[in-house]
């Protein structure tokens, strides 16, 4: 059994990120520069978005979080993204959820430029990645995706069953799993699959793929010898042997299960580490695109 | 075993089409209009495009056939596409597939404002779909998903098995298949995914929806006892006893198949009809739309 380790990929990718960010500054360009909305005081979300913004500084981004109380109105911080999609000095936006009940949040999701949509959560994204056309991609998923590439998972004609049909993990895993040069036959499971069906499923899966949030939710006798296992569940659970009172666990009883696989991620170190490295990777893939075109409109304005 | 008829489904929806058309007209309002453009000489093109004519006809929806030479350039094409945008008359516009080769057909269906897209193709429009928000979905799955309602097919937990990945029939049905109210654990198979492994997914399988473009692709033996058998494959096989010289195969051996089902559909007269008939709603919904955001914007401009 090898340990998918993604705490060691995500520093190396980040290592990769960093060097970039280097040439580009050295070369007189601005850095990348990514902005995190974060409404209200929820101390998970404040979390997250502090490691998002720590990471930021570590592969030499520019980093804003725009913080604002959970009474700003749905108009009001419409018009905070309206004014980061204008910016031009911002390259990637990303706004923290859960939003207070009073704000649509798909309206705010909608109202992100797509190119500055490094969460890859605007339709605009979610419809390329189904065609296979260039865009940002979901961080979670291309995380995954990611992993499977550099411990070089082999996907084709592979059985690959991913469990859970959220909009940020499940649902585009399953479709980035059957796209082209990846090539598995993806099986969708989720709440309404039988727990029978279900586990013949996993049997007999090459690849298994869990995102529901039920700690331990897949046990050795749901797996086949030999399978490469993905969990990307992360439950607090109370853990009084801990100073934060909680650890993580995941979707998958590792201690059982571990012992079948041929790659398994561990929870944590495993696919956490990657969703905040892959936002960096999409951000600094708005910057090239926007440099790109910056330097196209540049060479225009010579020509005239 | 009971026949799905599409060929009755698709004249009843094209009847219900009708009605509001009339009651629209009978208001004052102008009818549906949609647009189709077509490049070059192909014979099957041009007998789709006819077909979609004379069903616009039908339910009393305006419709305009757009021909060009296979010589005119990308940017003379877009430019076409443009003008329909533009043009406050026209309510949904195809462009029919496959464009000459000079032509970044990607290109064409990218430059379609989303909501005249009445194939349903543009990224915006797949991206809601996979969000489930409100969009023009692709006729063809579309039609099917109507078929299944129409026929009270149960999906929820059921296994749904797709073959074929394209992102015109298969990709998008597998989605739908797996979405809110709908709830079935979807399956997609296709090329890559190795004929025994496929050949287990089916027998196990409570609804098959096959779109590879195989005659007879689909045996007896890969079909459980009381499936639904949804056979999207239409094949133009040679056939003396015809005046055409040929008819049209599905991808189901439907003689040794249609035995074992509970539900099946024809071919021809199963999933063909619907796709037209798709088309025609999305038309008459895009209409609508616009309609709504005309009365809106008339509305506002009585306020000031």
């Amino acid at each position: 059994m090898q340990l998918i380790d993604g705490k060691f990929i995500a520093k190396t990718i980040q290592n990769e990120i960093r060097t970039e960010v280097n040439t580009f500054v050295a070369q007189g360009s601005r850095p990348p520069h990514l902005v995190a909305i974060l409404v209200g005081n929820d101390g998970a979300s404040e979390t997250y978005v502090s490691h998002k913004m720590k990471a930021c500084k570590y592969v030499g981004f520019r980093s804003t979080n725009l913080t604002f109380p959970d009474t700003i109105s749905e108009e009001a911080l419409l018009a905070e993204v309206e004014a980061c999609n204008q910016n031009s000095e911002i390259d990637g936006l990303i706004v923290q959820l859960p939003l207070p009940p009073h704000v649509d949040y798909m309206k705010v999701i909608l109202a992100i430029r797509p190119d500055k949509d490094v969460d890859g959560f605007h339709p605009a994204n979610v419809g390329k990645m189904v065609m296979g056309l260039p865009c940002l991609l979901p961080a979670t998923p291309f995380g995954v995706m990611e992993l499977l590439k550099r411990y070089k998972v082999e996907t084709k004609g592979k059985n690959c069953v991913v469990i859970g049909r959220s909009l940020i993990v499940g649902t585009p895993m399953s479709i980035l799993m059957s796209r082209r040069a990846v090539d598995g036959t993806a099986i969708l499971c989720h709440r309404h699959t039988p727990e029978a069906e279900r586990k013949l499923l996993t049997r007999n899966a090459d690849i298994i793929i869990v995102a529901v949030g039920i700690p331990g939710f897949i046990k050795a006798e749901d797996v086949k010898e030999g399978a490469v296992v993905i969990d990307v569940g992360t439950t607090r659970v109370e853990d009084d042997t801990t100073l934060s009172g909680f650890r993580l666990k995941g979707d998958v009883d590792f201690e059982e299960v571990a012992p079948k696989c041929s790659m398994i991620t561990p929870v944590p170190g495993g696919v956490g580490p990657m969703t905040v490295t892959m936002l960096l990777v999409n951000t600094l893939n708005a910057y090239k695109t926007r440099n790109v075109s910056l330097a196209v409109k540049t060479e225009a304005l010579r020509e005239n």
